[in-house]
């Protein structure tokens, strides 16, 4: 909670309280070695950090993870060392934010998307959904976020099931990280891949979004707002339908359209 | 321009084309050595490297660039070169995102807020800004921002004088980007400290905007969506003043109120 003004038209300004979304930053460490620094909304810190470490392409199996422990002289929680399996080899160079964008040769989309599909092939699941479905996941999501009514100021990440029914939901100050700690829950439940899943994310479509749902295996991604020119190509390229604008009764479908089916009677 | 399947009610999905808005990585290199990988929206690519450096704390006056170049092997215009004046100290294992935050031992918002004090002193202009002048701005950055009706996919940052008068207006597919495009646009015209001036962001105003803002002298930032706690407690430390939810004809004042001034009768 927090001390706020107030201003509103025809009266003087009010001093009031207010909830505030919380942003702390947390560093991941790998075998004590830190790799990454993000500003987060403390809570699921182990899916956030496993979650970065799978769409980063540095682990495959639930195996691969010995333990995570909070690293001992850090009072506030803020640091997380998590120690790897002697199997699991790690380039410590590639460990940063946008890893696939850096090694890309002549850099541009293109590169970036054949750097990303070096090491995530593209998603070929037959699996489709209903359109009725996918009008109920705006609703489904908003439900589940209670925090957001309360600061407005959380993103949401959300899978749900090929007919719709939600499997986590996760909310954070930063959309990446949202994402993030649902990915790294279906690792840390032994649930992935979500290959016959969808990742609905609750502002804009990004390259990063479509590139930590290949990690997953998602084949299908619904945004509430606007996709960019990366993220329909990136879409194209892998294999995954990419839904935007998926409000009220309508939606775009940028790629891969064919996973959508139309369905006469929507179910409420 | 791309094809999409629209879905509407009681209509049958229709094909139609759609204005996107653009994502591409931008390569940030210091005297040709690589520093940064953004995904950006192509435009203004200089402002956006040397905003970028000044608010990271490498850059602090305008002599200290000799020279911007486009990397000469890349024919995507996805590399740029920043050549830095001989007197110009750089420290490369700095020069990463978070830099404020994975430098300050004992991890949490307060000692991240005081690595950044230690590069950037705390603002103490006593300029005020009238209230009717707060509620005109987001109208103003709206008419400017003619690409976002258009693709809906872009967020955007904005430099006003006290009086409300628009400075400079940039929009990206990454929000972190358009503050240092605006930013960057200031240092290169040598037009900063902007220290009588406030920052309008489109969405959430997260601890990173502050920081920016306080780089480049900024007292005030409104944001038309909510504020971090992070940003709050930063704005409160650093003598800024932080408007959120700036929308209609209210919002809240989160840090040093005293800036803002009622003002009886509203121009339009």
């Amino acid at each position: 909670m927090t001390e706020v003004v107030r201003w509103q038209p025809n009266s003087t300004p009010k001093r009031h309280t207010d909830m505030l979304a919380r942003e702390e930053p947390l560093e991941i460490r790998v075998d004590t070695r830190p790799v990454s620094v993000t500003m987060r909304t403390p809570g699921h810190d182990e899916e956030l950090a496993v979650g970065f470490l799978l769409t980063e392409g540095l682990l495959r199996h639930r195996e691969d993870i010995l333990e995570i422990d909070p690293y001992p002289r850090n009072r506030e929680n803020n640091v997380l060392n998590v120690f790897l399996s002697q199997d699991v080899k790690v380039n410590f160079a590639r460990l940063t934010r946008h890893v696939f964008a850096s090694s890309s040769c002549g850099l541009c989309g293109k590169a970036t998307i054949e750097a990303v599909h070096q090491h995530f092939k593209p998603v070929h699941s037959k699996r489709t959904i209903e359109s009725g479905t996918v009008l109920q996941l705006p609703g489904r999501m908003r439900r589940q976020q209670e925090a957001f009514e309360r600061s407005g100021g959380l993103h949401a990440a959300a899978v749900f099931d090929s007919k719709g029914t939600l499997v986590v939901l996760r909310e954070d100050v930063g959309r990446h990280n949202a994402a993030d700690k649902v990915i790294g829950y279906g690792f840390l439940q032994s649930q992935l891949p979500f290959d016959a899943h969808i990742l609905m994310v609750s502002g804009r479509a990004s390259f990063e979004i479509m590139q930590k749902a290949l990690a997953a295996r998602i084949p299908v991604v619904c945004a509430v707002s606007a996709p960019s020119s990366l993220a329909v190509d990136f879409a194209r390229a892998s294999g995954q339908t990419l839904v935007g604008f998926l409000r009220g009764e309508s939606f775009n479908v940028y790629s891969h359209p064919e996973r959508i089916t139309q369905e006469k009677a929507k179910a409420s």
